[in-house]
C-alpha cells in the first residue's frame, strides 16, 4: 500500500515519470485515487484514470464526480470499458451503463460476461431512484434444507463474487425470502443444523419500487446494515447495502438544502458555468415574478411613501426580519419532515409552536425596533407602526413557515419545495402591507 | 412479532386493558416502538415506556427523541433505571449518563454490572462530538497466533455481549492493533491459520479525538462497516459502527441547513416554544442591527427617493434576486465543503465559476427587468438604471455568496456560519446602493 499526495502525482505527471506513476498509483487505496482525479484538470483526470489496471479503475470509477466520470467515459476505449465493467458490482456496472450511449451500451452489453450482462439489464429496469436502483445481484442465498457443511462448502463455491457478504439469504424452492442467517451464527453453529434452524425469521425487506428516501428510513429506524429486495410475491431479487444508503442519505440532505433555495440536484461546485446558468434561470425568473408581485403591493402605497420617504428607508427591517424568521420556521419544519420526526399525529402541535415562536419574537424584536426608530427619527407613532408591522409579520413568518410544507406533504408534493422565495414573498407582502399600511392610517 | 399501530396502542390505553398493552408491546420491535412513543403527549410517553421489560426499554431509549427521553428519565425508578442501563451497550448507556444529575449518575455507576460501570466511566471522558463519544467498547479482540480454532473457541465464550461483530481485531500482547479478521474468512479457513495469517493488514483506524464530522467522512470515502478506534499509541480503545454514523450524518446536515438560517441543532420541532425563542432571539436581535445597516444605507438616499417614490417601488426586486441568488451561492459552496468536493486545490475555480453563474444570470435577469419597467413605467431610463443595478448586484451576490464560506473555511470557522443574515445583507446593501445611486446620478 502506497500513499501519495496530489502534489506528488502532479510532479511525476509533469516530469513524465510515467512508470513510476503507474506503479505507484496501482499500489493506492482506489477511494484515494478518486479523490485525486476529481481534483485534478480534466486532461490529466483522463490520464491518471488510463494508467490504473482494469480492477483498479473498476473501483475507482464509481468514486468519481459525475461530471469527471463523463469526462472518462466520453474518451475511453471500448475494450477497456468492457475490461472495466467486467470487475463491477452489478449496481455499480449498471450506473455506468445508464451513462453510456445506445452503441456504446449495447456492444458493451455483447461482449462482457454473460451473467453480468444478465444482470446489468435487468438492473436497467428500474428508476435508479427506488429500491431496484440501489440494489445489486450480487448475494449469497442458501435453500432452507441446507446443514450447516452444505452450506459452508456452498459459500466456498460462490465467496469470489460477493464482498461483505456476512449475511446469508435463506429461500425457499420458489426463490422466496425465508430469513437471513448470519456468518456468526454458521460459525459457533452445530453440523446437523441447517439454515432454517439458523436464521433469524423476523427480518425487514423492501420491495422493489420503493423510493430511495424511504428505503433510507428504513436503514435509519432498524439500524440496518443490509437489506433484502423482495418482488411482489416476495421473491428475493437482490441487496442494497449500507455503504449506498450513505450516499442516498448526503443525496436527499444536498436536495433538501438545495429544494429550498430553488437548486437543482445536478448544479454543484463544479458543474459547468453554462448548465448552472440553465438550471437556475427559470427559478430567478420565477423570483422576478414575485418580486414584481412584492413591487406591486408597495406600488399601492407610493402615494404614502411620496409624502413620507423615511418609510421607504424602513420598511426594509419589516421585511427582512420577517423573511429570515420565515426561513427559520420552515427550515426547522422541512428537517422535521425528512427525518420523520413531524407525522400526521403532531403537525398541529408542531404549527402552533411556530406561530407561538413567531408571535413571541415578533413582541419582542418589534418592540425593540419601536424603540430605535424612536430615538432615531424622533416619531413615536413611527415606532408605534414600525413595532406593530414587525409583530404582525413575524406571525404571519411564523404561520406561512409551517402552513406551506405541511399542505404540501399531504398534497404529497415535496416540502421542501416551500422555498424560501414563496416564503420571503409572503412575509415581504406582508411586511411591506402591514407596514405601509398601517402607516397609511395612523401618519397622515 | 406483533405490528401495533399508534391508534390500537393509544385505544388500549384508553380503555385501561394493561395486561393487554403490556404483552403486545414486549413483543413489538424496539423500532416501532420508539417511533410510536415518540409521537404521544409527555404523559402516555411515560406510561407506554413503564410497561416495557427491562431489555426493551433499553433498546427502545435510544431511540427516542432528546426531550422525549428526558421526560422518561426526570421520572423514572432509580432502581429500574441501573436495570435498563445494565442491558444497554456501552456506548448509548454513556450517552444516557451523560444526561443524568450528578446523584443519579453517582448512584448508577455503583449499582450496574462493575465491567459496564468502568467503560461508561472511561467513554464519559470523551467529547460527545469525537470518534471517543461515538465509540462502544464491545469488541472482541485476539491476539495475532491464535489458530482459527481457538479463535473460534474465543468468540463462543465472549459472543454474547456484541451484536454485529463480523470483524474480529487482531491485536499484540500491547493491545496495539495489527490487523482485522473477518468472521467469513475464519469461517472458509483452514484449522491451522493463525489471525495474523487470515487477517487484513491494511486497515483503516481513527484516533480517539478525531472530529465526528472527519469521522463520518471515512465511512463515507472507503465504504466502512465498522471503523477501530485507537489512542495515540495505536492501542486498540474500541469501534464506530456505521449505524450511528448514519445518526452523525443526519445531525451534521441538519447542523449545515440549520447554521446557514441562524438556528441552533437544539431547536427541533417539538423543542418548547420558550426554549426556541431564546435559541432564536440572539440571531433575530443580530438580524436587527443588519436591517438597521441596510436602512440607514436606503437613508442616504432618503432625499432621492422623496423626488422619486417610484424608486421605493422598485428597489426590493433588486434585493431580492440579489439575496436569493447569493442564497443559491452560498447553499452549493457550503453543500461542496460539508462533502468535501471543494479543497485547497479547486477553491479559485469555484469562486470564479460562481460570479460568471451570477453576472449571466444578472445579465438575463436584469435586462428582462428594464424592459418590463420601461413598459410599466413609461421610463427608459429607469429601466436602465433597475437593470444595470441587477447586474451589478447579482455579480455581488456570487462573489460573497462563495468568497464568505471558503474565506470563513481557511480560518477554521464553520462555513455555514456564513449564513443567510451576513449575504442578504450584502447583497441587500449592494442592491439599494446601486439602485439608490444609480437613480441619483441619472435620473435628476
Amino acid at each position: 500500500m502506497i500513499d501519495m499526495t496530489l502534489d506528488q502525482i502532479l510532479e511525476l505527471l509533469e516530469n513524465e515519470q510515467t512508470n513510476e506513476l503507474r506503479t505507484n498509483l496501482n499500489q493506492m487505496r482506489p477511494e484515494d485515487i478518486g479523490y485525486i482525479i476529481n481534483q485534478l484538470p480534466s486532461d490529466d483526470q483522463r490520464i491518471i484514470f488510463s494508467l490504473l489496471e482494469a480492477e483498479m479503475a473498476s473501483e475507482v470509477l464509481p468514486d468519481l464526480r459525475d461530471e469527471v466520470r463523463d469526462n472518462i467515459l466520453e474518451n475511453i476505449n471500448q475494450r477497456r470499458l468492457v475490461k472495466i465493467m467486467d470487475e463491477m458490482d452489478s449496481d455499480e456496472a449498471t450506473d455506468i451503463a445508464a451513462e453510456l450511449d445506445e452503441a456504446q451500451l449495447k456492444d458493451v452489453l455483447e461482449k462482457i460476461d454473460k451473467e453480468d450482462s444478465e444482470e446489468i439489464k435487468e438492473l436497467l429496469v428500474y428508476d435508479e431512484d427506488t429500491a431496484g436502483g440501489l440494489m445489486q445481484k450480487e448475494i449469497i442465498s442458501v435453500q432452507a434444507d441446507l446443514k450447516r457443511d452444505e452450506i459452508i462448502e456452498y459459500i466456498r463455491e460462490n465467496y469470489e463474487d460477493v464482498e461483505n457478504f456476512h449475511y446469508i439469504f435463506v429461500i425457499d424452492e420458489h426463490e422466496k425470502l425465508l430469513g437471513i442467517l448470519e456468518v456468526t451464527n454458521l460459525l459457533l453453529a452445530r453440523k446437523e443444523r441447517s439454515a432454517r434452524e439458523l436464521m433469524e425469521k423476523d427480518i425487514i425487506s423492501v420491495p422493489v419500487n420503493m423510493d430511495q428516501e424511504q428505503v433510507a428510513h428504513m436503514f435509519r429506524k432498524y439500524d440496518l446494515y443490509i437489506l433484502p429486495v423482495v418482488d411482489e410475491n416476495n421473491v428475493l431479487l437482490g441487496r442494497i447495502t449500507v455503504d449506498d444508503i450513505i450516499d442516498v442519505i448526503d443525496e436527499e440532505a444536498s436536495e433538501d438544502a438545495y429544494k429550498m433555495v430553488g437548486l437543482e440536484s445536478e448544479d454543484k461546485v463544479f458543474t459547468k458555468p453554462i448548465n448552472s446558468v440553465k438550471k437556475r434561470l427559470p427559478w430567478l425568473t420565477l423570483n422576478l415574478f414575485t418580486a414584481l408581485l412584492v413591487s406591486s403591493v408597495v406600488g399601492i402605497f407610493e402615494q404614502t411613501i411620496a409624502k413620507l420617504s423615511v418609510l421607504a428607508v424602513l420598511m426594509p427591517i419589516v421585511a427582512g426580519l420577517g423573511g429570515n424568521s420565515g426561513t427559520q420556521t420552515l427550515t426547522v419544519i422541512v428537517r422535521g419532515i425528512a427525518l420523520g420526526e413531524l407525522t400526521i399525529h403532531n403537525t398541529a402541535k408542531a404549527i402552533i409552536k411556530e406561530v407561538t415562536v413567531g408571535l413571541i419574537n415578533g413582541l419582542l424584536i418589534g418592540s425593540a425596533a419601536m424603540l430605535i426608530a424612536y430615538f432615531l427619527k424622533g416619531n413615536l407613532m413611527l415606532g408605534v407602526v414600525l413595532g406593530a408591522a414587525m409583530i404582525c409579520n413575524m406571525f404571519i413568518a411564523g404561520l406561512v413557515g409551517s402552513l406551506i410544507p405541511v399542505v404540501l406533504k399531504s398534497l404529497k408534493i415535496d416540502p421542501a419545495l416551500a422555498s424560501s422565495i414563496i416564503i420571503t414573498m409572503l412575509t415581504d407582502i406582508g411586511g411591506f402591507a402591514s407596514f405601509l399600511g398601517l402607516a397609511t392610517i395612523f401618519l397622515k
